[in-house]
């Protein structure tokens, strides 16, 4: 067998028993059937639901779903390759493509702050640099500091929050961009978009479940997800009747508050915690998400002009940065402490440690990413054209 | 660990192996790669499949999906309150919450008796009183009564229909509306609906399955289910074309009578019937709805004033019944009988005097519901604004 | 208990362990919790993803979501019952549900090449001709053959594509069909029939895996059929920016291309071949398909007034062919023919005699079934009303 693709051998441990996988003590092959449904409701939630929910821009919905669906392959396959590069001996599984898979969702996070004002080409290059940059930080974060993060909390979200916004303060500078025309979601648009937040937020558990021991964590991450994401979705509607004018709803609070929970949630899924203890978290992850939207995202535009499309400050940065002051407080009450064999005072201090690098590295590495995408070669959209899908596509004339 | 959720204890007994659920003799955490897939498919039949069928309205298609959502989660919250309240220390696990689904969906079904013509308020006041009822009649049927019903025909099915209606009837009084100008599906919004059909028809089989005994009890619930809803499909297309003038479909017969037989065979789907049986339960019931919404609807509606919007009384009062009939006459017939370890007919007896306690004490406990619902503090929406999303969201004017 | 359906027993089998598909070695029940939600997912692509990616066409996307979802439940019966004619005590479970699945995709196939032009009553037909001609197909290839085709590349997409393309070029003879005016899809069609795509995306690893052994052999098929539809997806968005001017995509392309893959890999999922063999297979199949949709499909209207609507030759027809033969290379360079206990040049023999009766059967019994399609009994509709819902269904006029 020729082995073309760089020291990604054939499957031939899967052939062999017992001998894939043994740091965990279990087989690869023996887990199948427990991870391919958790895989596939990932892929769904990748592909259809964050899809549905970026094309809430009337006119880029076409646009939003085939970008984030060719972002999705091209990332993995780069995850892929780059892990290929990285172990001298890498045996694909699927635990190794839902390793990428996770690489994945930062790109696909990111480049949410920069949505309808960017070409293929510029997200492709976002693509090509955050993906090794995601792989350094948690390798430093995970593997290093021991940082538990089961729900990919700051190794994934708020890590692919700021770096999307490093991205986006280089890319548009200090200009302040008036709101564009074409930038009001329809009835029509928005609801395609709910239908996507409702995709996310059912499959929600299984993104945060997958990475977990089977058994009992995964159970524990299962409950405590979907508490979380239900007291979210509650508070959001209440929240978001409160703060707009005439108890009505706004349904960008509704998209992304309903799933702030799942985001918070993340960093303490597997943590035996109370019911109750997750439900206030998720309550409190959505209430922080909906004040961003109110009030930050503004201040942020108008102080540092600061331009998040799609709001992934509030929906991936409060609520992470939310989960990981809860984990901390966790730790600090001894709760989970001693589960882990180590003081908890020596993990909570790794664990901001943790944060703070996530936050630095990749505000830094976004922003000189963002420089390089203002190279004229990345083809950028001229500003009229912006938010519109016969940019991208061949639409044809009706007859 | 501070336990503030009343009387629901930590998840403790999942780290307590063979503690949890033994009157099953099963342990929860070796049933969970079985159960989470079926929990997840019911998930996405209530959250998009149930949402998407409900926005068939053209103009009140994100409040039905946002109605949808949030009674799903409100009443799924406040079943596990009362769970928890009614259990001394009960170890909150997956069955747990899918119990309290069960409950969510009597609410979902039930409002929509009342679509478009409510506030978020009253439905709330809704979710408030018919989950304990649910709760009480559950429990007098299934536990006290002992009657076999796997999938929640009666139970979830017949009952919710007639509080559903109970709820219209209190409500709206003996006034006959005429129809709305916006109650008109438009081809855009019936499409839509249909999406949501097909998912509910996909999924139903594991909403049959997820409370059935794994093994060969699942294995026939899977296969009877599948079985009644094809047949009905086919047998939906058929009826309606005939029914209609010119051959031509309706869309309303089709996005309903496919899902009849899914109704119909809850109650007998782990029992050893043939499939011939099964398509033929599964063709009656679709039959049956279609000549609800042909005849019936509108009887009712001349005659008693009877607001009915989604037909809740032909997809799930009909079949149910029929479902429950077909039931006793495998009882009489001695099929099922000994399978139970009790005579058929005294079992029948008991369930006609089920199904008599859930029609009567839904509807009675419905009624006292819609009275409550004239409140005028919960702010019923006036009639010209019935139908209209801009009643509940922000509709952003269009640049 | 009366046995009315044909030769279909009672689920028995199932009570009697091991008693059940002894054949595989492996109880059905235990089976079930790694089938179901194979089943499941494949259930979703017919339904709903397949429904969707038809629904392109602006003004008949009911009919085609109908006519779908009419057509897989007909076919699955019909396959189902000759399935217990053909057996004389079938033991009815999952998995005959999933080989009658199996004969129902090749009609769903098949009649994308007439989509818009036909009748219900004549959709009926196609399913009524082409169930039993795929049964006898599928077992001369299979079962006397010996052909190795897991993912159904040849048995099911070969052959449903030219049973297709003869049904199409029977029916419409020699006449060639200028563009009809509602055939140009707009963007919002374009948009539904981009999240059938994905739906059909996400859930193909599912379909190619559900027939194979449980263990390494899935596993691999699900690897391969992954990175083959992921690197397809790159392949076509890539490839389709050069093909057209202005490097604008066409969503035909992409709702297309990016399934090539999935096609092209059934025939060798399951060999160990390596990563890098199947993103080649995949890019190449989705290339192959553009190219086919961009050059062959205009020269086969203009020179033999072929009628392919969906372009079912360009995604079934051009990469199934290109597995099929990417196999033989496989076996001629012995990598995987000692597997298989037989040398690699008969069985390479073996599988292009089995490609040879595909095409020309389903070629010659697609043509008999176009003849029959042409009687007036079977209401064919008259061209000016062809792509429009309104022939199908009862549309009601907006008040």
């Amino acid at each position: 067998i020729v082995n073309e693709f760089p020291a990604i051998q054939l499957y031939g441990a899967l052939r062999r028993p017992g001998s894939c996988r043994e740091e965990d003590g279990t087989r690869a092959v023996e887990q199948l059937p427990n991870l391919f449904p958790l895989f596939q409701d990932i892929q769904v939630m990748l592909a259809v639901g964050l899809g549905l929910l970026l094309a809430f821009l009337p006119r880029y919905g076409l646009s939003a779903l085939a970008h984030n669906f060719l972002l999705l392959n091209v990332s993995t396959q780069w995850a892929l390759l780059l892990q290929g590069v990285s172990h001298s001996r890498l045996r694909l599984g699927l635990h190794n493509v839902l390793t990428a898979e996770f690489a994945a969702v930062t790109v696909l996070i990111s480049v949410g702050a920069v949505l309808g004002r960017t070409s293929p080409c510029q997200l492709l290059a976002v693509a090509f640099c955050e993906v090794p940059v995601y792989l350094a930080s948690e390798w430093l974060v995970v593997t290093q500091l021991g940082v538990r993060d089961v729900g990919g909390t700051i190794t994934i979200h708020v890590f692919a929050c700021y770096f999307g916004l490093g991205v986006s303060k280089a890319l548009f500078g200090t200009e302040r961009r008036p709101a564009h025309p074409k930038e009001t979601p329809t009835p029509r648009s928005d609801l395609l978009a709910l239908v996507g937040t409702l995709i996310l937020w059912v499959f929600w558990p299984s993104f945060v479940a997958a990475p977990c021991q089977p058994g009992d964590a995964q159970h524990r991450a299962i409950l405590n997800t979907f508490l979380a994401l239900s007291a979210g979705a509650v508070t959001t509607v209440v929240a978001s009747s409160l703060l707009e004018s005439g108890g009505k709803l706004s349904l960008g609070h509704l998209q992304n508050g309903s799933l702030a929970g799942g985001v918070a949630i993340g960093a303490l899924a597997d943590v035996p915690i109370t019911p109750a203890a997750s439900l206030a978290l998720g309550s409190l992850s959505s209430l922080v998400c909906l004040l961003g939207f109110r009030f930050l995202t503004p201040f942020l535009a108008r102080r540092l002009a600061l331009h998040d499309q799609c709001g992934i400050h509030n929906l991936h940065g409060l609520p992470g940065i939310l989960g990981r002051c809860q984990l901390s407080h966790a730790d600090g009450s001894g709760v989970a402490g001693d589960l882990w064999g180590c003081g908890g005072g020596r993990q909570a201090l790794w664990q901001v440690a943790g944060l703070a690098v996530a936050l630095g590295g990749s505000l830094l590495s976004g922003m000189l990413t963002g420089a390089v995408l203002r190279l004229s070669c990345l083809a950028p959209p001229p500003e009229p054209l912006c938010f519109e899908d016969s940019l991208n596509f061949r639409i044809q004339e009706q007859a």
